[in-house]
């Protein structure tokens, strides 16, 4: 409830606000994005559907930027529409899906839509991410998926080629799905795919949403080996296809992605610097995951027994800073956390780290 | 497998083909609708998440359109992901959905999605359209939901105050929801919405793709009384909310409609003769539905002995004017029409009335 309001009143000042609330990314990529999606708006494109398949070229520079040359692949409005498809295609009553705690929370949702259960992992101490002892532990005869977000939302924390190639060997030896979350792939410079070792079974969801900034754009595709796609086409949500504006720019960002994301895992990682230094002035607040491998990480604030839900009213409404409580991501360790996503202009960053140690020694009194 | 070749080859002519096979809308409407979207485009607005309720304005502005100001909204990627919730909300394995053939076969589909069957109303004859008897006649104890896609696709035909409220009147009495397909409204000056009649349980589907030639946007919404609308939220496909450009685009569309309306219907009726003319020439084809009163209709051509499926194919790639076989609308009757829509500029019309009687002409050979 509280956290509807923070989000009405953000976007009412949507223009003074510093966004690192949703892991959205608001640095300046390439001129080319907005000027693919204004040609396609001058053509008045939209007044048709687009292709279902895709405008020409879109679906080959996905599968090409992650290498996947012969896979299936779906186009979706966002990626987590692939995920809704997915679960309902897969999940039955009874059924288990192995997941983490902390996580983000509405495909933990899908699962129990479609009646099945989401078994949640506890991460939220070191390594500070799935293991296969962990996850082999706890799969049962019923668990029929295992959700790998990599890099994980929240706590930023990355998979090694090893240990993801040890989780699909835990998957592959119950005969689970692997559903490969990599959302936030573009900021981990070594991240790894699951359907390297098992592409049998695994189903990669891909996002354009945070490495190329168009979370607003929804648009994101999923990815599986031919008989699987099927099963996942069988609850297209979008027969009608996906927005073409939205994939004007994906195209566009994805031709021009070798330019730009140097320079943003660079700011991304001087940002996390700045971050650091403010937090490291409040007693009792310490980064769980440092550097993270996503453009997010938490801020454990327990020891300073300030409400997280404060900290983000409090940021917002005195500063203009969206951050986000972290009860949004955990029942049980959303109390400990602020969530702070850092993929914004490193000035903005800044207005965080002055205002950070503000906020936690006015609601520490 | 034909039909979606057809449909690569327009698309890779995309500038110089007519289009008049889905219904889209061609005709400039307001040159305010752009400006809404470059705007946006330039604020890179879409780097953010939008607001889940919708930027501001838009969904009182739908609601003002239908003067349904009380009732529950969600905004959806198109308008037939809210008849995706929908169905996925409120049928189980068995339940039955009383609809038409011919119609629009992916909401047919959506409700296999749910394990419950279609009963498909023959209305390819006079009155071209759902009657109270004949849905009364055709229920059981497992309708569940009565669909009513008003103006009717691919028919054109439209349904009368009095007709809506009996339609009502029959669901009603069985405790089924009417599902209100109203994609096609804007076309008919005299439209009547089954929730006038009947709110307890009817859903309206609201689209944007058509009246507003937004198509290839993807923005719709469903409105359904309280409680309905919270069952149907349970299934949200997109908690993530739907593309930013698009709704600044369909607030713009509705803050003009007013000055564009009018001439849309026009240039429609305009078009409605210019085909009618062209089909007069042939010997064996007619309308069944004229005047249509939404943005489409039929051209029966059985009695020619011709294959839709060939005309569609030959229209465009011998003269660059896609139109859509019945086939893709009806396995009992498509082999005996063809849809064509006719919401685009006269003269391109005008092209589609000089090629039609050639092809016919060819094609009867």
């Amino acid at each position: 409830m509280a956290s509807m309001d923070n989000f009405e009143f953000a976007h009412r000042h949507r223009k003074q606000v510093v966004w690192m609330s949703q892991n959205t990314n608001m640095i300046p990529l390439s001129p080319k994005i907005n000027e693919a999606i204004r040609q396609s708006v001058n053509e008045r494109e939209y007044n048709l559907y687009g292709f279902k398949k895709g405008v020409f070229g879109l679906c080959d520079a996905i599968k090409a930027d992650l290498k996947m040359e012969d896979w299936d692949i779906h186009l979706t409005n966002g990626g987590i529409e692939g995920l809704y498809m997915a679960n309902r295609a897969f999940l039955q009553p009874g059924d288990e899906v192995i997941a983490t705690d902390p996580s983000f929370m509405p495909i933990h949702d899908q699962v129990l839509m479609a009646g099945a259960k989401v078994k949640e992992l506890d991460i939220y101490h070191e390594p500070w991410k799935l293991t296969p002892e962990h996850v082999s532990d706890a799969a049962t005869p019923k668990s029929k998926m295992l959700l790998i977000i990599d890099p994980n939302n929240p706590l930023g924390t990355a998979y090694s080629r090893q240990e993801i190639r040890a989780l699909c060997e835990v998957a592959e030896d119950r005969g689970m799905f692997v559903i490969d979350d990599i959302t936030y792939r573009d900021f981990n410079p070594l991240h790894t795919l699951a359907s390297d070792f098992y592409p049998e079974k695994t189903i990669v969801s891909y996002s354009f949403s945070k490495g190329c900034g168009m979370a607003g754009m929804r648009i994101g595709a999923v990815l599986a080996p031919p008989d699987v796609m099927k099963a996942i086409k069988k609850f297209d949500t979008n027969v009608l296809g996906v927005n073409v504006l939205a994939q004007r720019g994906a195209l566009a960002a994805l031709e021009t992605k070798k330019r730009w994301l140097p320079k943003l895992r660079q700011i991304c990682r001087k940002n996390q610097d700045v971050i650091k230094s403010a937090v490291s002035k409040v007693r009792g607040a310490y980064l769980p995951v440092f550097p993270s491998l996503a453009n997010m990480f938490c801020v454990d604030i327990r020891e300073t027994g300030v409400n997280p839900e404060k900290v983000e009213a409090m940021l917002l409404q005195d500063h203009y800073i969206h951050t986000r409580a972290g009860q949004y991501l955990s029942k049980r360790f959303g109390p400990r956390f602020v969530r702070v996503s850092f993929s914004i202009p490193t000035e903005q960053c800044r207005k965080f780290a002055a205002a950070f140690p503000k906020v936690m020694k006015a609601l520490s009194k």
